[in-house]
């Protein structure tokens, strides 16, 4: 595919402008790597966590939440293989010194940003150490988590024993990892603070086929749900030599992204090396056995979302422009169940006090059911709008004079303009049901 | 107030056996100041944090809510003087070397652990420092956030030019912060990682006395709420000597834990001071001003709540013993809204098929509806209902013969005991309407 720079920053300056997504530490010129959501970003990621949790754990019988902690002592990480092996090549510049993921250049010779000469490739660990505990000389280095998989297998024994589950069964997970990229780029693709949404299905290994189809389903099934273009979808099976050195199959879903196709989720067959290195570097039983059966150590198979990617997809799919009325607008085809507002409710006109105060009327009705609805009142109609349409709310309601005389109320549709009129006390169960 | 170690003992031991709260890293020991939260905690952490955003964001109009990042660089800490001054007093033992907060120690002579002479007082940083980058001897030192107010006042002028909001208004956000406590203890209490949930609220100088006591009865309001025993909840005005160095009047809210009467909430009024650090740090210009106006620096009150400390102090007012037909039982007093499992389905009888399938049935309408509800059929009801009190599940129903000859199921109460017959097509409603 070809790569659209022009999306991209038209998304970027999008979420800047309408209060979506900021740098982090902005006012001090950025920290690379970070970002920070604002008022709209908060909600629209809120809703796609709720989205993913709905999806992947509370409309099953057979997942388990956790939340552990992102500080995790280096043992975990020794045992994990992290601390020797989560590493990416990089090369310096012996000119300008600045450094470069080798296996993100074209040519290793010479320096992309001053054509001096590369260095050798060196591994470079992308875990961030913690200094734990006040007693110098004796700190324990402990580490921010570079996954939070390894937060499922250290409880996998604390599940089993206090919630007795029977294979197959997950632990899921939504929270922040933390990797020490050596260039971060592409807005939140690629960044060394986010969060991921995970599980980690555990399994009998002469099933794991069975399941890794499973959950392969599943998730076209949420990429469809949280409004991910699927057209933009693609999987990729990937190879021998190029799967991480614990999975024994890996189908990693592309996405095609402005700045080209790169990874959206993963789902991994992950075997039972990881409860198998825990068992090795903790000394604890990690086996599982239902009644008269041989102890064993389960199989696992790991569906992984990124959520600052998911995010980024459902902006690119939701990203549109058209024309409307004779004027080019822009807006973003959310569904309505990610939406960070609902729906916006406004007076015809602001300057007619009987008009104003039906709406707010109609506004805390809408909002004590929804709570993700905005009166809004600056400019004229058309304007609000465009306002609305360009941070993807689904539903304008307008409140005019038919409303005085009990016509009920304008819904006006985001991707059509169209209106409708509806009577106040059906407004409810009408956002409620309306497809969107 | 005399301690009850016994208490807090009991509820540590529910926590880890019923599956709310782990130690952190735990089959390698644990990690000193770090817990990770189990299925039940998980749900139940997740229901606190809604229930307050609901509370202090979504039902307001004048709240915008954020999610910055847990990473922000040394600028931002160097301004808001966290650099120099976020330290904690430290004695150290010459002779067996053991580290001790001074403020918390009756006498500072001799080390509690050894008898040995303790050393100078000392300041320890209690920010822990993370190296950003990959470029050696150029590594940019970052921190992670020791507290959450930064990445509120930091993103004040991006919310401003974005959403254009008007004083008084707030930012809020949910999120990590950390601390390299000195001794991290008391189970939640002083912890190395936790969650905070906090609002900076920005108003006209003038006006801080009565937002002071604005946000004072709104957080009563949410210590009820919640579900905090408001007789173990005590203010205690901060004295000139005691508040932070950008404090001007602060209140905690302390509460009565098993292990003594410490701080569970804080409202400080925070003046200019962080806006005006940041406007010299940055030189970014974070003032206001409405039509006609001369553009001013807003003050801050700033109501503050810990997430794990919220946790404890709820289970410590839920936490029950009585006696229920003749024996000992223990039982959560969790409100219906933040309890890990609304409710319990079971059938009478596990090995009468067309009850297990009516309970079934029962379960999957309920379980669509409210999502946290479980499918019980282990050992038989009295001990499915010891079982439920324990977790706080508010309510446990059975599917019984009658239940087959349209007779309705049987709903029991936690609290009491009481079981009242309830129509399968009315459970929807009786549920969302009962008080609990």
């Amino acid at each position: 595919m070809s790569t659209n720079p022009e999306k991209l920053e038209a998304i970027v300056s999008l979420a800047k402008r309408r209060g979506f997504i900021f740098p982090g530490s902005d006012i001090y010129g950025g920290l690379a790597g970070t970002w920070d959501y604002g008022p709209l970003g908060t909600e629209l990621s809120h809703n796609i966590k709720e989205l993913w949790w709905k999806h992947f754990v509370t409309e099953r019988e057979d997942m388990y939440g956790i939340s552990t902690a992102t500080i995790m002592s280096e043992a975990v990480w020794r045992a994990s293989g992290h601390l020797s092996g989560f590493t990416d090549p990089m090369v310096e510049c012996s000119k300008c010194h600045h450094r470069f993921r080798a296996d993100h250049l074209d040519d290793t010779k010479k320096c992309p940003d001053c054509g001096g000469e590369l260095g050798e490739e060196k591994n470079f660990n992308l875990l961030f150490p913690v200094p734990m505990g006040s007693v110098e000389g004796n700190t324990s280095t402990a580490y921010l988590r570079g996954e939070i998989a390894q937060g499922m297998f250290v409880n996998f024994k604390n599940v089993l024993d206090t919630m007795r589950p029977k294979l197959p069964f997950g632990l899921a997970q939504i929270g922040k990892a933390y990797r020490n990229e050596i260039a971060p780029r592409d807005f939140l693709f690629r960044v060394r603070e986010f969060d991921l949404m995970e599980l980690e299905y555990f399994i009998r290994e002469n099933s794991w086929e069975e399941h890794f189809e499973m959950w392969r389903k599943e998730m076209w099934r949420f990429i469809d749900r949280v409004g991910i273009d699927r057209e933009s979808v693609h999987e990729l099976e990937v190879g021998d030599g190029d799967r991480a050195h614990y999975s024994k199959r890996t189908i990693d879903f592309e996405f095609d992204y402005p700045f080209g196709r790169k990874e959206l989720y993963g789902l991994a067959y992950r075997t039972d090396y990881d409860l198998k290195k825990h068992i090795e570097g903790s000394g604890v039983d990690l086996m599982y056995a239902e009644e008269g059966e041989e102890r064993f150590v389960p199989h696992v198979i790991e569906p992984s979302c990124g959520h600052g990617r998911t995010m980024l997809a459902v902006l690119c799919s939701a990203y549109a422009e058209d024309e409307m009325n004779g004027e080019k607008r822009v807006y973003l085809k959310l569904s309505k169940e990610i939406a960070p507002v609902l729906c916006a409710v406004s007076p015809l006109l602001k300057n007619k006090p009987e008009l104003v105060m039906k709406a707010r009327e109609v506004y805390a009705m809408l909002k004590k059911e929804f709570g993700r609805v905005v009166f809004d009142d600056n400019g004229n109609v058309g304007k609000r709008y465009r306002r609305q349409d360009e941070i993807g709310t689904p539903f304008c309601i307008v409140v005019d004079f038919e409303t005085l005389e009990g016509q009920g109320v304008t819904v006006r549709m985001r991707d059509t303009g169209e209106q409708e009129r509806v009577d106040v006390e059906n407004l409810n169960t009408y956002l409620k049901n309306k497809t969107y």
